[in-house]
């Protein structure tokens, strides 16, 4: 018995088969071709599913999928439709009906920060938790919620979007058009910004001679490496970045104290550094700070998350 | 059969007993002693009990109990220890251990506004809903997340605390020790405190003529008044304080998508009002505006939530 998970991205289509252990036993990938149409786009991942289902494995054959999910960035509705995906321009389009036109197998759908919450609480850090709140700390916040080992993603379908939550009454403008939202104070993209406005001002800092004096080429890691090496401009803008990550985290365990938050994504790569810091820092945020809180980890799947989540949905 | 249900707070305690169809039937109330010992607390409530159950109606005896809930203006965990509640100056408290000693019956206690949240999502504006979120704007924010009919008071019992989630990095000093709180912008005392910002700057402002010039008279309702009557001061202030409080339900919204949420306290009183400015304000802050969102209603229980709610717990 094997289940299909596709991570729709919009660069590329990781396809893989997931055995009942939870590993990825079989593994393609595919360019997203945001020029083809939409039925192109779904004839060209159905084609690859077959393709890696030839038969030359006779455990892995068609017979023995019993289902196929696709974690996307974007939003999708409990009919298997994509209700928006701005990075592969989909709008109100029915993936799974076009989906089972292919394979005629249950096919479902949903957000990928939902998708690798739910690979992390079942075969990954939060496995065997009961509640956990997943948080992807990339070029954007994604976050997924994971409650009695289903994904809490609102009546409406409209909930797990953390980065768009304000943490700054009239704050730093938004791609969403707001302003002042937690994806501008928490994403690894956040964290470049603060860095590009205090190198600056003190263009003395380590960070401006790791990147050749051009602040353009400032990552997330830049400023944890310029950090480890006790750059006074980098540890400003750690702590500074460190502080808003926990007051953001602090809001959500006063919120919903969940058993355990999980951190992912580019700026988690940062490891011991964050997490120590976070741990140290976020119960100034919490209310009732003295009692038992919500332990904070790092993903455990990093990559095959998303393959192993999508075939997980159902 | 009933259930006894208790409102305790910080100057009063109203006890009722609540028929099968969520009815109050019978209830006393009875001052908060602060001055006692817990032991006699819990004497003078369950004696307060008993004088309401002394055999006069046939319907309403001991027998006929079948559980004690109260609601309490703090934190108890689900051992029915009491572990924090300020106003009755209790820190890991044994309520229910010493009110079974008194009398035998199952007892259960929760935060206030948890038990409000429960009362409205079975006896009032959001009964028959999947989720729903309550929030009290009163003199704090108090909050209470219901979920498939239960309580979702977090995996350590420290969640619903909405009102010190942080809605403005290095913000408005709070009780609570930190800055920026959701309390310190959408709580009655958050909008007093705004008036009272305003009528210094403009002191022709109707608010001050209907407060005999003296600010610190300003209530919630002074402002709703003056704005009624088209004071452009009172307008300036509820508009401010309409987009605080449409910023925090938005974030919720993104956050939760619960399927409604409801809202009480002092400052629901202004009810259309409120509510018409807030459901015009609030899809501005939510991601995905075009998709259907929660319904925003006023509670429809008032003071009797607290009983009912208690009576409710299980």
């Amino acid at each position: 018995m094997i289940r299909i998970g596709l991570d729709i991205g919009g660069t590329g289509i990781q396809i893989g088969a997931v055995n009942e252990e939870n590993r990825i036993i079989s593994e393609v990938s595919i360019p997203t071709r945001t020029d083809l149409s939409f039925e192109e786009q779904v004839d060209q991942m159905t084609s690859c599913i077959r393709g890696m289902l030839n038969g030359q494995d006779p455990e892995l054959t068609m017979d023995h999928v019993v289902s196929i999910g696709a974690g996307i960035p974007g939003i999708a509705n409990s009919d298997g439709v994509v209700v928006n995906c701005t990075n592969l321009g989909w709008r109100h389009t029915p993936l799974r009906a076009e989906f089972q036109k292919r394979i005629d197998k249950p096919f479902f759908v949903d957000n990928d920060a939902n998708v690798a919450a739910l690979a992390e609480s079942v075969a990954g850090i939060s496995a065997g938790t009961s509640s956990s709140i997943f948080i992807t700390l990339g070029t954007g916040i994604g976050s997924g919620i994971v409650m009695g080992g289903k994904i809490w993603k609102g009546f409406h379908g409209i909930g797990g979007e953390l980065g768009h939550m304000i943490l700054e009454l009239d704050g730093v403008p938004c791609t969403c058009g707001n302003r002042g939202c937690v994806e501008r104070y928490c994403s690894a993209t956040a964290l470049i910004r603060m860095a590009r406005e205090q190198v600056a001002a003190h263009p003395d800092s380590l960070i401006l001679s790791m990147t050749e004096g051009d602040p353009m080429k400032i990552s997330a890691k830049t400023v944890f490496d310029a950090k480890r090496e006790g750059d006074p401009v980098a540890e400003k803008i750690f702590r500074r970045y460190i502080s808003c990550l926990s007051q953001m985290i602090g809001g959500l365990v006063n919120l919903l104290d969940p058993e355990i938050i999980v951190l992912g994504g580019g700026v988690s790569k940062a490891g011991n550094l964050l997490l120590d810091a976070v741990r140290e820092e976020m119960p100034r945020y919490v209310l009732y700070s003295e009692q038992p809180m919500p332990r904070v980890e790092i993903a455990s799947l990093s990559s095959e998350a998303g393959i192993i989540g999508a075939a997980m949905l159902s």
